[in-house]
């Protein structure tokens, strides 16, 4: 068991998984404007969208143009999930130099979700990393259900690590473990993370969870208690259910930066800047918000 | 630090502290069906209201008629609310046989909430409790914002022990501590239920989060490492606020029982059952459940 830490990064992927799962189709403008604020908010890793065809996912159209209109900014990484060569080839084309690859740690998921069997899934992965390191382009491994399958269920955490043992020696910079579908008990998790951050140590591994059953912010304190240092959130909890506006998505990252700060862990997260773009989000893009934090801290902020 | 549990009971105060900061005004008669579902849920504490006058809380009007109602059923206890003489001769002319009174642990709070300072607080619990010795009720002692004030921020939990104490002098069957608002980090409410636990014993306190700011289900994670056995918590995490429907109000029963189960922690509550009982809130009576695991599970239930 690691000690807790004093200072952790938070993984902001409000602009992708969240907003791929709203009903509401932001414009690449607007997914620019949510982008910026989220990096004045203070927040240095950021998911601005994945390259995936529209047909698949109306919510990402445009990623391209997010990409080429976003300033770089010292000490802050854009990142944009890619799933196969043609959305490598539009990322580097849009100047993306930070990349996410996706796998599942269950085989139903695997072929319902990306459509192939897990190993195949690893070898598409292996051919994108071999163009990501080309390119001089630094990649993060999501491996989804890795704390669940909504098809199979329990998900032996065994073969999580294979996974992400392969991941890593295609040369992954870190890996995300996924609770996808909100299905991790606080001791599973706690047993799985402990497992994960000795095996790979916890630089390099993030923890991604959804708040499906309520449990997102249980579980993020007790992988801080195992000693993670990096967490996925999505600012306004969105990316719940595209036809439930409010329903639960992501971990919320003003839910996580307001427990942080009250545990004394500093992430650089300004937790009212989150909940001012919140409220734009809610206000303006007329995505609603799921995050508890936010709905209480709105009042307050006029 | 205690075992954590094995077995929990949970006391459930959703006819009371839910309903009474609901927008809805649901009928004595519509009460007593919800109070019925909750018991075949498997509950066996059920708070079915309070005894104040219905000038202040409309919701509350009629729980004489609750009272008279619900029949006596084995092994569950109905407790109602009091805050005064005159509420407490309504409870024994209904035929309450458990009742409960509230301190404030600030002294604004207290004024506020209750009109009056602590110390005269705590000398009408003094009389109610020689009244309820005289009509044989066992009583319950809540200690409200025991985990931070909205009006003086943090409470020093000296003074919610020292108050803890003085109820239990006064002859409380038990306590529950009350982080009213929501205001308790994980990191306070541990140490806070550390000290509580081991003053008083497990067996006589009870924690009572609100979710205001998303952090009542880690917090009841949190005081049941501590070996805590009681937590209060309100079927559908109802109570939020009237004007602002699916707000977050107290610690919902059904996320509690869903991340019990998944902890190997008996609760006697079988969460199917709470679930529908939370549709049967939404759809009949027009009260919407903020609960995470209810707007996940309620899909799955037809």
């Amino acid at each position: 068991m690691g000690a807790r830490p004093t200072n952790v990064r938070i993984f902001e992927v409000g602009p992708r998984d969240g907003l791929q799962n709203e009903a509401a189709l932001v414009a690449p403008a607007d997914r620019v404007s949510f982008i910026e604020r989220l990096a004045d908010a203070g927040l240095t890793d950021i998911e601005i969208g994945s390259f995936v065809p529209p047909r698949w996912i109306p919510q990402m159209a445009g990623t391209d143009e997010v990409a080429r209109t976003l300033p770089k900014r010292p000490g802050v990484r854009w990142w944009a999930l890619v799933p196969n060569a043609k959305g490598l080839a539009r990322a580097v084309a849009a100047g993306v130099d930070h990349v996410s690859f996706v796998v599942s740690a269950s085989e139903t998921h695997s072929r319902k979700n990306l459509n192939k069997p897990i190993d195949a899934a690893v070898h598409e992965v292996e051919v994108l990393a071999a163009a990501a390191r080309e390119h001089g382009l630094p990649w993060r491994g999501y491996v989804s259900v890795a704390f669940g399958c909504p098809y199979e269920g329990d998900v032996p955490f065994d073969a999580v690590l294979r996974l992400a043992d392969r991941l890593l020696a295609l040369g992954a910079s870190e890996l995300s473990l996924g609770d996808t579908t909100g299905m991790g008990h606080p001791d599973a998790v706690r047993a799985g993370a402990r497992r994960a951050l000795e095996a790979f140590g916890a630089e390099r591994v993030a923890f991604h969870f959804h708040d499906t059953r309520g449990l997102a912010l249980t579980n993020a304190y007790v992988v801080l208690g195992e000693g993670a240092l990096v967490l996925d959130s999505s600012t306004g909890g969105i990316g719940g259910c595209p036809y439930a506006p409010g329903a639960a998505g992501n971990l919320s990252t003003e839910d996580l930066v307001h427990m942080l700060d009250g545990l004394g862990i500093a992430s650089g997260v300004d937790v009212a800047k989150i909940v001012d773009t919140s409220r734009w989000l809610e206000e303006s893009l007329k995505v609603t918000p799921a995050s508890r934090y936010y709905r209480f801290a709105k009042q307050f902020r006029t």
